[in-house]
């Protein structure tokens, strides 16, 4: 029995990246004597699960079969029947699948089914966090029963993101940029501030052409309810945009923007700003599994500030504008000691263009700082 | 005719790094009928060049010999005689080179006397890179006529290198320390701010334990000689330490400073500050031939300012301070356009430390910014 297989069915799951939240990407790899009868992958909530796929091309060949699957097969009746009981069903001898589903609904007894029925059952751990890192969001959300929030910035070698004058042109270059619409294409709510909304009159959509089965959510943190009507953000706006508000906004501003389609929430935060962690907690509410900040040094700092932060993503333009007076990465009221300084792990270099760098990493939580 | 040999003698060369200043490090393998017969390398000023280490080696099995070496042989003579005639003397028949000498009294006139007597001369591009990697501050200064400058610093991802109330401890690791103390090694002079000295007592001394021939060269801008005679700077003093005051200094102090067998040079600069271009120049007429900062956010900005950085040796902390008040790597005025922002090439990353790096990268002179 060969372990290549597990890595096909991690390229099946792929293919369904970016269009399955809130589900998981899924991929199914079924081996009779050494011959590959089906595949299938995960493309949609309410389409058939990667099994039922599989199953189905495989067809009568599925009997006596092994079933290599990137993720516990479910055992709970959800949009579409348990691919458990459909496995089961189509007869086959075993399955081996790269990691146990963190979603509670299911958690072992996908599992248990399966070998209760006879099925012998695999966990085969050298694919397991491959498996976990293709489905990083939906993992953490099901664990933590709250989305993933990475906080993505483009920023030179000394830290800072604005120079003091004049910020016309880019920081980072094209390919970084362009790495940066695959990280809004593989989320499902994005996060700015009014500033940057009136500095930059961007759009933060997911501009990558890719099919995505969930609109990306995008949210501006705005406690007055500056927002202008005529911003594009507001004129690109179809029922895909968030404003996070404070009681102290203008009722008449709200009525004009939610006349314009944007949907107003209001969460009080301290000193008359947003309640960034009432707003994590809503979009818990509504399934949305990964938060992307793409914010200026203020919701930057907030957001570190408030301890809601669960990855950086950073972007590292070969530049240097020195200075005190240019705009640190994150500011707000930061760390006062060395000691106290927010620890990171994991840290991953990924190369982008010639000179250029990011840098991913987690917060590490529980330690001391 | 095989390569490797080069690829041997670069290794000779490396066994005198951090002891050959003001000499480069240079590395020879000698080879007859396919069999190495004489090896050497530079160690020391005034001591036998590397070729005439191999040469000696060799003995009579150097005539008709190849001879493998990653630097031009010398054809002036120095404080020893030109290994060019040594190698005509010895009957070589051929010499492969990994580069040129760009020292002005050698830079090709050593391949021209060996051609003239009838020796094969070979450039060997494809280790070219790795001889002058070697060799950087000595191909800089040869070329230049200055050292050259690199400025290093511990930073966080967030660029900064104090929090506002309390610096007790380190930004990096033990091991990103270590790394730091080869720099020391490995370098002519160090420099850093009085700033600096009294906050952290700092002795900024060569600790590998490794030979050097030149002593390290410590210097502090102080321009009002505040530098107190029983810091630790001054008491682990014997002849190597310079401070660079301004002509506002007190001659009282001057006078102190002196007594303790520091060396104080006055080198004014514009509003009232030390002349740092004026200190590298100083350090050019003294054969300097490399220069590392390791300073506060004050003398790092000053110096990116006056432009006298060559390279940046960053070594980044998995942490961030966050919060405007915490001190960037590079104070001062800084770049006040985006569009003018310090450029950076040949950025490479250096893997430290778990979850801990150093970007190394040569300013990008005359590009735009």
């Amino acid at each position: 029995m060969t372990m290549d297989y597990m890595a096909e069915a991690l390229t099946e799951a792929k293919k369904g990246l970016g269009q399955t939240s809130p589900n998981p990407a899924v991929g199914v790899v079924i081996v009779n004597h050494g011959e590959v009868v089906g595949r299938g992958f995960h493309v949609y909530a309410n389409r058939d699960h990667a099994e039922v796929v599989a199953l189905a091309e495989a067809g009568a060949r599925a009997r006596g079969a092994t079933v290599y699957v990137t993720l516990e097969p479910c055992a709970h009746q959800g949009r579409t029947p348990p691919c458990a009981g459909a496995l089961i069903d189509a007869g086959v001898s075993a399955v081996v699948a790269a990691m146990e589903d963190p979603n509670p609904l299911t958690a072992g007894q996908g599992f248990a089914r399966l070998r209760a029925s006879g099925i012998a059952v695999h966990v085969d751990a050298r694919h397991t966090a491959e498996a976990e890192a293709l489905n990083e969001p939906f993992c953490f959300y099901m664990r933590e029963r709250r989305p993933l929030v990475t906080l993505k910035s483009a920023l030179t070698l000394d830290g800072k993101i604005a120079a003091p004058d004049d910020n016309e042109g880019w920081i980072t270059s094209e390919q970084a940029r362009g790495h940066v619409q695959l990280l809004r294409h593989l989320t499902d709510a994005i996060l700015t501030g009014i500033g940057t909304v009136e500095s930059d009159d961007c759009a933060l959509t997911d501009r990558t052409g890719l099919p995505r089965s969930r609109p990306l959510l995008r949210i501006v943190a705005d406690s007055q309810l500056r927002l202008r009507p005529d911003s594009l953000m507001v004129r690109s706006g179809a029922k895909d945009l968030l404003v996070a508000a404070t009681s102290a906004a203008s009722a008449e501003r709200r009525r004009i923007l939610e006349k314009a389609g944007v949907e107003v929430v209001i969460l009080d935060g301290t000193g008359g700003r947003t309640n960034l962690r009432a707003l994590v907690e809503f979009l818990a509410g509504r399934q949305y599994q990964s938060l992307l900040i793409e914010a200026g040094s203020k919701v930057n700092g907030a957001a570190l500030d408030a301890g809601i932060v669960d990855k950086i993503f950073f972007y590292y333009a070969p530049k240097i504008f020195g200075g005190l007076q240019s705009l640190p990465v994150a500011g707000g009221r930061g760390r006062r000691r060395r000691a106290d300084a927010m620890l990171f792990r994991d840290v991953r270099l990924h190369p982008m263009s010639r000179d250029e760098f990011a840098v991913e990493a987690w917060v590490a939580r529980g330690a001391r700082g």
